[in-house]
């Protein structure tokens, strides 16, 4: 969404939990998120403010989020290690590695 | 935004990255992020993902994010116990608990 919408904070994550709407908080507990890569700092904070039990990630190859911190709070993370979302996500960032390096590059 | 927008993520420093725009990721690293109640996990994790240096907060006193995440990472968090900002939340939470309760509410 960051080119789609010009949006700095529209990740998959933040974009899912965006779209499914505003829900009471004990409806997360039980949720599982489902992300095709390890999902950033900021991601995975969202993870934790509404207490996701659960995430599920395609690859870490191509960039490792904060999964450590995610552990560390009580969250089961799962690595499916999918060779589809690594081919997805290496080729994206060899083709456009000026749209993969925008929001963090130096 | 919760309510105004029925957003899901839009909290004030996510809102301030969004209104911000697309910018070159450098740019972030000289930003002071200035907000009245301590940072969530999201929140923090938004600073942290920008590379954000520097974060000056309202108030922890009504609610404590994530600021120890934070200063682990080197981000210099400067919390400046301004009693506006306390009283700003503690209305806000003692009017309308349901709005305060309903993200992360059991």
């Amino acid at each position: 969404m960051r080119i789609q919408k010009n949006s700095a904070t529209l990740h998959g994550e933040i974009s899912t939990l965006e779209n499914a709407g505003r829900l009471p908080g004990r409806l997360y507990k039980d949720c599982t998120m489902y992300t095709t890569l390890s999902p950033c700092h900021m991601c995975s904070g969202a993870c934790l403010m509404y207490g996701i039990g659960r995430v599920v990630l395609g690859e870490n190859v191509n960039f490792m989020g904060a999964e450590d911190l995610l552990r560390s709070k009580g969250v089961e993370v799962v690595n499916v290690e999918d060779a589809e979302c690594k081919k997805l996500m290496s080729d994206f960032i060899r083709d456009r590695p000026e749209d993969w390096n925008e929001d963090i590059g130096e």
